[in-house]
């Protein structure tokens, strides 16, 4: 579904005058196509939603923010939606109606609010997004039970439009990377932090492509391809999100070592205090001398406040922070020359480099 | 893909001179229909397992007895394959090719063993067949993990057939009725057994047809559907395999209460212990003058051993293993007439008929 309009390039700001910004709002432009996206998504998300069973439903829904446990209204912040924007986008910029790369949208986020359920299960998060996670409101048991219901919702919402097949392959390819990714994910805990074993750079991107980039690919390849797109459009949607994903797993990283509690929901440095291998860190070890750092991560028990504080300083100055923002930046630029590449319907191509600009100050 | 032969109606024998015979094999000829159905799936299956990530294509495989924990070979009884039998059986009972079900056979399989996964820390079962449940090996966020991975591999091996759309359909329709089904049975476990509020042996049904029809049914209906079927035949199919589902989950009920733990791999008396709501003491609670079996499942702690032979005894006494036998059987009889109105290619019918006269056996 080429449009005979010039192809348009989604413009990415070069560099954000704060590293790892840390923004808690969407600058105007990018809040209000999110809101379009969410408002178009929205309806047939809680469709999507009231066909589970009750109790599984009120699980979604309380993982949505949109209740309270035992099924109260409410309305606590739930993200952005960035994923089911990015559905409706790639659906528009192939020069589709919104409405076709709807079904993709909520597919997305079901898929994503699956994710999270059944990943703090796995990394023992109790809060997210300030609130206890599902599995420590509801039980584990019951987590889990919800993570199966929306997954299984994700794909029949897929399976239920006119390019069933090629669509529901869409998803579940991405849905095999971010459990690939997950699974690398754990075992980097087990791994040592230096010497024969440890985990290297390389490894830790392929981790965050299959983790967070392949739904971030999934989004708009999606719904480039419920739009009627051709392969090689929906194939360069996809590799572009992977990359954005990378870029907002390392900012991800950033901010659960030197983020806001206040802004990110979990306490400060929580990444460092679990010992999770980052980019940061993992950079920070890269360069020479860095013996003291290597010994208190080595450390057997988790770090006390004072230990942490003092990683988060060692690592920042071995340089491990300037590392990931340059690579995140990287990977920015990556999506931004894949989607250079692409004849793109211009109005919504602006939306798009709107929302990414956003997303970039956010990451780098 | 109507045959012109007369139609051909599986046999199920009336009754087995043991109820609940507790057969710990089916009779030869199921045996080798069986066999010969995993064989067909066999290599399919493990050329999907191994497309997965090594860790969690381990615990695939200890969950299906072919490895011990750290991936060295092993050869453990892994149930006999009802499922996959019986995707490889549909595709042959409406004349297609048995290779035509096979994806169907691999795709139920994933599914079961991922269900299996989940149940058990749902459940909080620490045994499996006699060995350690997958969370109790590996720990629970790597089994739910590995439950996930095998639902995205089951849906991805739909996704690849012809028929991709309307199978993928079969399969998460069957995926949704199957959460439903274990939240029913999850949320019946905080009801009480009597009074307001009790479960009712309609809702019990719903629920078993969930937890254990909706697969049941979904094997035959997808084979049938993958070599072509039209639809009145794949809806026929799986409402007999729903059917034979419910009869199937009473027939565990009562191994639940009745089975030697040699056979069922499971403590003695096991769900009485748990105070699991199922038909057998349902039916016996709906019987007059129940106050002491009541009484004795009020008790707000888990009944000792003395305590769980006694309510064994009175469930017994009060009939309540009576109708559950009675109503297994009605379920069997249902699923009987269902097959028995459809055109079926008699040499596969046949071995179907063998498949479900040994597991009505096993069954009654």
């Amino acid at each position: 579904m080429k449009t005979s309009a010039a192809p348009h390039r989604p413009k990415v700001p070069a560099a954000s005058a704060h590293p790892v910004a840390l923004a808690t709002q969407a600058p105007p432009g990018a809040a209000q196509v999110l809101r379009r996206c969410r408002e178009l998504t929205a309806p047939a998300l809680s469709e999507a939603i009231d066909t589970l069973h009750p109790w599984v439903a009120e699980m979604a829904r309380y993982a949505l923010g949109r209740c309270e446990v035992g099924g109260a209204p409410a309305d606590h912040s739930q993200g952005k939606g960035v994923r089911q924007a990015l559905a409706v986008l790639g659906a528009e910029i192939v020069s589709g109606p919104a409405d076709a790369g709807v079904p993709g949208a909520v597919a997305v986020e079901l898929v994503h609010v699956f994710s999270l359920l059944h990943d703090d299960i796995m990394d023992g998060d109790a809060l997210r997004r300030g609130r206890p996670a599902v599995w420590k409101a509801y039980g584990t048991g019951p987590a889990v039970l919800a993570g199966d219901a929306l997954f299984a919702l994700a794909v029949e919402t897929v399976a239920l439009t006119p390019q069933a097949g090629s669509a529901v392959r869409q998803l579940t390819r991405a849905l095999g990377d971010l459990v690939r990714g997950q699974a690398d994910d754990l075992l980097f805990a087990e791994r040592p932090w230096t010497g024969p074993g440890a985990v290297s750079a390389r490894e830790y991107e392929t981790m965050a492509e299959g983790k967070t980039g392949a739904l971030l690919g999934c989004a708009p390849a999606l719904g480039a391809r419920l739009a009627g797109a051709p392969d090689r459009t929906v194939a360069a949607l996809d590799r572009a999100g992977r990359h954005l994903g990378v870029a907002f797993q390392i900012a991800d990283d950033a901010l659960g070592i030197w983020g806001d509690p206040s802004v990110t929901g979990k306490p400060v440095h929580s990444d460092l205090r679990q010992g999770k291998k980052t980019l940061p860190v993992l950079a920070a070890l890269g360069a020479p001398g860095q013996a003291e750092l290597a010994e208190l991560l080595a450390e057997p028990h988790a770090l006390d406040d004072e230990g942490v504080r003092r990683a988060a300083a060692l690592v920042e100055r071995a340089g491990g922070r300037a590392v990931a923002v340059r690579e995140a930046r990287r990977q920015l630029a990556a999506a931004d020359t894949l989607l250079a590449g692409l004849p793109l319907a211009p109005g919504p191509a602006a939306d798009l480099g709107t929302l990414l600009a956003a997303l970039a100050d956010r990451t780098i």
